[in-house]
């Protein structure tokens, strides 16, 4: 192992490469970054994980991460009046849609998605917890990404819900706002002309 | 601000985010990736931060970042023995060479390099400290990028130093180990040229 300038310091580059989108490289970099930024960055980083590392839990009821549990949005009154539950693989989705202005709607976080190559099955997910709660809801979209697996998953929770007499969605396909169509794949195309609307 | 689960986690995500090589995307993949694994890698990384912030410390005599002052480097009775300094711009660069194994050298780091453009003159590098440890040295290695401010603050070293007589070096120009001629520069082609040795 080559010199980095003690223990404390090569262990610090050892965790931080184990952030996603950190290399061995940028890990060294962004430790040097915070070793010359002590008050201004280090400190103030060293506390607010040390704070969020004590505060934050999952939300028992849709599996967000919140500092409460039932979560702020779970517990949102204007939400609670919506029946409309969104269904996401993970909390990036849920951030995402929330970034994205989807109006006062509940979510539920499955934490991944059914994946037998993987050994993931239902038990692996929170999906009984969401047949618990789907009873609650007149609508639940399942908002799962558009893959093998996020379709398979999709289809084994439309499965498990269809008989409770709730109205069960999914999110469009079709061409992205801003995109080409030259640079979009035929499945796509082919859906988004499927599901045209009047102009 | 969209949604993002609680002050402390909005707070981190924006902390991280000034990191070098993250982004508010990233960041927020990096803050999820830890708070999912809270106790193998959220918690050991507060407490590193933590620790580091307490005991690094830059070194008064080359401007090394260690856990001790002089530093480790400083330190060495067999790096002491060794006559031979090398002058690099930053801490990133030191541990560049110790990777690469350039042998028992003693360091000086500057902290940058002469850009009047941004306003950063001799008083605001270590060049009064080299200067001043300069004369324990029989050859001083300027290890400084090959850019134009690198070149500039090389040139500027040479001149304060020329008259204390002590030999002063630089990096070989030439092709990169396993590089490819076609994908060279012109003026590193044709510093290679003029620097061929024997075969």
């Amino acid at each position: 192992m080559a010199y980095t300038g003690g223990s404390e310091i090569e262990r610090l580059i050892q965790l931080m490469a184990r952030l996603p989108g950190l290399g061995p490289r940028s890990a060294r970099r962004a430790v040097l970054h915070l070793i010359k930024r002590k008050d201004s960055l280090m400190a103030p980083l060293a506390a607010c994980l040390q704070q969020a590392l004590e505060a934050v839990v999952m939300c028992e009821q849709c599996g967000n991460v919140d500092t409460s549990s039932p979560c702020a949005i779970c517990c949102d009154p204007k939400r609670r009046q919506n029946q409309m539950l969104i269904v996401v693989e993970d909390v990036s989705d849920l951030w995402a849609l929330e970034r994205a202005g989807v109006g006062p709607v509940r979510y539920h976080v499955l934490g991944g998605v059914l994946s037998p190559l993987d050994g993931i099955g239902p038990e692996d997910l929170a999906i009984d917890g969401l047949i618990a709660r789907a009873a609650d809801f007149c609508e639940i979209v399942l908002a799962v990404n558009a893959t093998l697996e996020g379709q398979t998953t999709a289809h084994y929770i439309t499965d498990r819900i269809k008989g409770l007499g709730i109205k069960i969605t999914r999110l469009a396909h079709g061409v992205p706002v801003g995109g080409e169509l030259d640079y979009l794949d035929e499945g796509t195309l082919s859906q988004a002309l499927k599901a045209r609307t009047s102009f």
